[in-house]
């Protein structure tokens, strides 16, 4: 636990004065990392050229957002005494530019509560928030940006006009990437997008699922919503995301092949539920027609989309593929969207930040977390965490995990 | 009707060597034409652009089907003697290279049924065909050509194993692309692909609705799973497709705006159901404000893909486009694919034809068709026929009808 006298650590110099351009391609991670990159190699390089898109895509959103004034809960500050927490105040690689430092604890506007957070787990969104891909062009945020997005704590304080929650609950939540995230010892957040935790289970373990869950959700659910007896295929099934949605998959009937490049991760992906394991490393589809799938009905690329055009060759007639990340032009012009149109094949987009973003039925996010919920509870998703850390003053080497591309599940820390 | 004794015409010498490629850009027409085109101008180019990358795509399936050996309907013909046929020689301007010839009436092999054809309707893929795009790079049919592909007849005989349909059955059908078409007075189809016809419809009223009922129920039902009490906006909602994309979503609960630029055609998607009309002519997002929708939830495009960037920017967060042209390079570059992401859209295809074509399920066509049946014999599907021809040996007048961008609801013409 990290108490109230923790001595502030700084992992890193931040008065340099490094053009965003210039940190982005420097970045060595990858999203939902799994083991998709141990070994580099020429996959290396599609993160450093997607990051530019996704960096004027967020550019986009922040100024939408702005425009329709979604930021309505201004949390007040300053009221309620300090706490610690991870904030960059200079945009650049994550594990030197994050720092822990004392800054006001947040209260709760009206419809949010305040969480006193117990456990948090690391996402690739941290290391590209701390790199300035939600403020193109900036060196450093206005105010200090606190990085973030998965949370397992305790209810300190409802907000006015809040009846679903009160002191005491134990609540999760991946939260609103326009807001300060998590790694605090405090957030406040909107109330629609948080629920009970599981039970069954501890904060850490908790903490692992959020953002992932609902991203798995949204794309098998509500937006390929997949049919039973179908078959789907999971590219990087070992990483954060792509342990969820083989678990969930599973439960909602389909086949599941997933792929996997190291032993550890081959069987990681095999206690997740996957009936069949092929490598990345290699092409796809001979592998495919081996294990007796030579097209699929459902794809989720939990990875960048470098290889969209082969992917969607692995696709059935009336097959869809879910993608997580942005699709640049780049990875467009691999696609043959002439194919595409005869074999009447859909493409759909995840992003579970959206709802919040966009005001586009938020509540639902909360909805979201409380199906999760009762799924651990009744014993048919389990947590993806496999690497804890034991206080939030070890972020620095839990980021630099996450960035390795070695990552198998979830990262998780004690706050 | 047309009798065994009437007299050939032929509309056109085809002796002309006109290459492909010089024929294509000559075509004056529009898809699903109604009235988007009426006054000619930008949008005309349109077509002319999408046209060689259409054709590159039914080449490649042509190319797989053969492959597959999807072919196994042989037909025999010559052993029932002879009929008249609409068929193509020479690829080339429809008006020029259609005529009427006699050919040998086809026999039903195993799995068909040989049709008499009672009526017959027009639609884009009649000229394309006729210009050869299913053949690019031939000047010529290998064996003469028959197009047509929507028709309502009567079962002649039932080739073997075919146990669902017998002698008498009024029948209906789209028919399959890769095979002859129905622009004849007899047609062989796999008994998969068909359905009874609607007892409360004529034979020329019902062969109106096959191919684009197919095309709009794969969109909203299959593809695109439309939710009651949501919108959508249908481009060209007075054309062939429009407006049986207007009927059915009205019947599936939605909400429809639907787009026309003259007095008869707004009318005319008036009496087909559309809550609200706007003008394709002008910018569209201002005009779905206007009538109190700034977004939609679904998306139909019965037209070309030219506005694609435009339409998609109309969708609401989790919304859903179906297109049924294949989206060429030049029209994928003009949508900001980032914020589909963030906004979490979805872009599904639409090709009726590719169920038959890749073997994918054909019997749910037969499905189809008869669950459109039951809509028109309860009243809830109307007739699209708007113009018709009392002979096929007008199938000239009609084509050029069909080709001139302004044609309203579906052409058909009594056999």
């Amino acid at each position: 636990m990290l108490g109230a006298r923790v001595t502030t650590q700084r992992f890193a110099q931040t008065s340099r004065s490094t053009p965003l351009k210039a940190l982005l391609p420097a970045l060595p991670g990858h999203a939902h990392c799994g083991d998709y990159t141990s070994g580099g190699g020429s996959l290396h390089s599609a993160f450093r050229k997607a990051s530019p898109a996704l960096a004027l895509g967020l550019h986009a959103w922040t100024r939408a957002t702005r425009l329709r004034g979604v930021r309505r809960f201004a949390t007040a500050e300053g009221n309620s005494g300090g706490m610690k927490a991870v904030t960059v105040s200079k945009y650049g690689d994550a594990t030197q530019v994050m720092e822990i430092t004392d800054v006001e604890k947040p209260a709760p506007a009206a419809g949010q509560v305040l969480v006193k957070n117990m456990a948090i787990a690391t996402n690739p969104i941290d290391y590209k928030a701390a790199a300035g891909v939600l403020a193109p062009g900036a060196e450093a945020p206005d105010k200090r940006l606190i990085v973030g997005w998965d949370c397992a704590g305790v209810v300190e304080k409802a907000g006015e006009g809040v009846t679903d929650f009160q002191a005491g609950d134990n609540v999760w939540f991946a939260g609103d990437i326009t807001k300060d995230g998590c790694f605090a010892e405090y957030t406040a957040i909107d109330a629609r997008l948080i629920s009970k935790k599981p039970e069954s289970m501890s904060f850490e373990d908790a903490a692992a699922l959020p953002l992932t869950f609902q991203t798995a959700w949204e794309g098998l659910v509500e937006q390929m919503n997949v049919q039973k007896g179908k078959t789907i295929f999971v590219l990087n099934g070992a990483g954060g995301l792509g342990s969820i949605v083989i678990q969930l998959a599973k439960h909602l009937g389909l086949t599941v092949i997933a792929s996997a490049s190291r032993e550890e991760t081959v069987s990681w992906c095999k206690k997740m539920g996957a009936d069949h394991i092929i490598n990345h490393r290699n092409e796809l589809k001979s592998q495919l027609a081996e294990v007796g799938y030579p097209t699929v009905d459902y794809l989720f690329n939990a990875h960048e989309n470098d290889r969209l055009g082969e992917l969607i060759q692995l696709l059935s007639v009336d097959g869809k593929i879910a993608i997580t990340f942005n699709a640049s032009r780049e990875h467009l012009e691999t696609v043959d969207f002439q194919t595409m149109w005869m074999k009447r094949q859909s493409l759909v987009h995840t992003f579970m930040f959206g709802r919040a973003m966009f005001d586009a039925n938020p509540e639902m996010v909360g909805g979201v977390m409380a199906s999760c919920a009762k799924l651990v509870d009744s014993g048919i998703i389990k947590s993806t965490a496999t690497t804890k850390f034991k206080s939030l003053t070890e972020i620095k080497e839990a980021i630099k995990v996450q960035m390795s591309g070695k990552a198998m599940g979830k990262i998780v820390l004690t706050v």
